[in-house]
């Protein structure tokens, strides 16, 4: 996304606690949010349900939007990603709206809006695009096994579960290099981080035999122009449904380094709530022991998500309890700040 | 395939060494083979070239094999799976003559026949069908972590490699299991298997997320009506392209026995050389710590593939060895007997 432009983002029901790519765009996007739309609490304002992003109104639906906005909205954005990545119909109104007001609407979503026939034809009738940014391009193929050849070194965030902070942690990592004087580069793998760069492959959505070969073809062309690449990992190695992605990332990333990333409190697989977390210790061993015969790697730093701790003291022992059982420095990037993992990196 | 069913095989310069679907139909369709297309070797017959196989002229084109089989010829299958899965264009003479003389072609290739201009247009005069296998359905989506609520026990092959044997070591247990009493069935997920069981989800082809949904989907298909299970296996979990489909096989089956397959005398990964193979006894903690937090399961039998081992004395030293790697017991299915090992799966 570009500056100039002005964004309506979409995650009714889900904001701010489920809103893992609206949460994303707010926090790091350099183009302007109008509103958010959350039918469930129309006349909040983003800023007081979250910290650190751009402030915008949060409003029940589009036309509340284009009023908040003077009715200047370039874009709408899809900011939520339910399992499965299936479009909900109770959207449909606000989808035909912002098409019908002369907004491109932009999805990551497994579902495409340009083959949904209704919205397809409103756009062509109104002349605006449909972007899904989770459509993977048609050149892909499987990896070399070569990522290691650039001369930048590579970075990868992994998790011990979804939605613990890998993309919010590679995003703040990056800033934090760039003001340590580092020239680093995200390479995105999902839909938030690919809105916000405004380039990469969709890795939960490639053929299942590229997925190691889409994170090497995005190492292998921007891997020598930089010092340093970031690269944003998925799901988690343990994770029923998503640990293809994960795995394929690993090897096809050949990691220098890894930033393991959890949320505090986490117990179980979320969403998969009988399947219980195994220790953290554990996710260090696997992560290193899987990624070895491809490339030696090692855990160098933790990035611990405390919003559900209260205050900063209990937040300071939990990262404090963190960095014991990963036996490295830990942070919680946004509570606290990014630059003292950004040193091991170094 | 069909027990009526004549078909030809395309295995060009990779006979029988590099031609893995070709073999595995050879040994385990129903159908009747006329001919094995590879210019490399014409006059050969495939029963001299490969072991426990029906036996079929080598011919060097389509032309050829109309002459063997007196013309009468039902299908023209793909035979061979290049890294990538892309299509070979020497191989386009012989598609378009089996297409003239009105036979289907079936493909397990990442390249789908049917999308080729061409290959279109000449079926649609021809009134042929143009079957590729690796295209997924429609409806797959994400694992739920459900697969460990079938009634059968579910055994899943894993590799140490590409091309080690998993496919060959699946059929050999299920017929193995069949003459012990046992009522087994295939979870096929690769090309081959689809191709002999005439159903199944090519895992390697689906959408990433969907990797363990897509193994999942046929679990709880057919798992209350079997008493057994056996999931074809793909790649190996530390395979520098292939192990996000491994790792997502490994997880969406929650398999209660693990079989563990190797090639005697394979030391890196192939196609991959300058990567070896960790030691063998490795693989059994990676693949089981690995699967653990989804669905605990154990390393419980192990499959040598001896092909490269002149005699059987040496042979059984192979598996003796490998045995002693894996902590049980194993066989090389093909050159001795899966019986062996189903009485550790009851």
């Amino acid at each position: 996304m570009t500056e100039t432009e002005r964004v309506a983002v979409l995650a009714h029901e889900k904001f701010p606690h489920r809103s893992k790519t609206a949460n994303g765009v707010l926090r790091y996007t350099d183009a302007e949010v109008v509103a958010v739309l959350d039918r469930d609490n129309p006349g909040e304002r983003a800023a007081d349900l979250l910290s650190a992003v751009q402030d915008a109104p949060v409003v029940a639906e589009f036309a509340d939007a284009q009023a908040a906005a003077d009715g200047e909205i370039d874009t709408l954005l899809i900011g939520i990603a339910p399992i499965g990545g299936g479009f909900d119909d109770s959207w449909r109104p606000d989808v035909r709206a912002a098409i019908e007001a002369g907004c491109d609407v932009v999805s990551g979503l497994h579902y495409f809006l340009a083959e949904d026939s209704e919205f397809s034809a409103l756009a062509a009738e109104h002349g605006v695009e449909l972007r899904d940014v989770r459509r993977p391009h048609d050149d892909l193929t499987v990896a070399e096994g070569r990522a290691d050849e650039v001369a930048a070194d590579v970075v990868l965030t992994v998790g011990t579960d979804c939605s613990v902070g890998k993309m919010t942690t590679t995003m703040e990592l990056a800033a934090a290099a760039e003001a340590a004087g580092i020239d680093a580069r995200v390479i995105p793998t999902g839909q938030t981080g690919i809105v916000i760069e405004g380039w990469g492959n969709p890795v939960d959505r490639v053929v299942s035999d590229f997925t190691a070969g889409s994170v090497e073809e995005m190492i292998l062309e921007v891997g020598d122009d930089h010092d340093l690449l970031i690269v944003e990992g998925q799901g988690s190695i343990v994770h029923p449904a998503y640990s293809a992605v994960t795995c394929g990332i690993l090897h096809g990333a050949m990691p220098d380094a890894l930033v393991l990333c959890h949320a505090a409190g986490r117990e179980a697989v979320h969403g998969y709530e009988e399947t219980p977390l195994p220790p953290i210790s554990e996710y260090v061993d696997l992560y290193e022991s899987l990624a070895r015969p491809v490339h030696e790697t090692a855990v160098v730093a933790g990035s611990l998500n405390t919003r559900s701790v209260d205050d900063d003291e209990a937040a300071r022992e939990a990262v404090a309890a963190f960095e014991r059982e990963i036996d490295a420095p830990a942070t919680d990037p946004i509570r606290f700040d990014a630059a003292e993992i950004v040193e091991v990196l170094q």
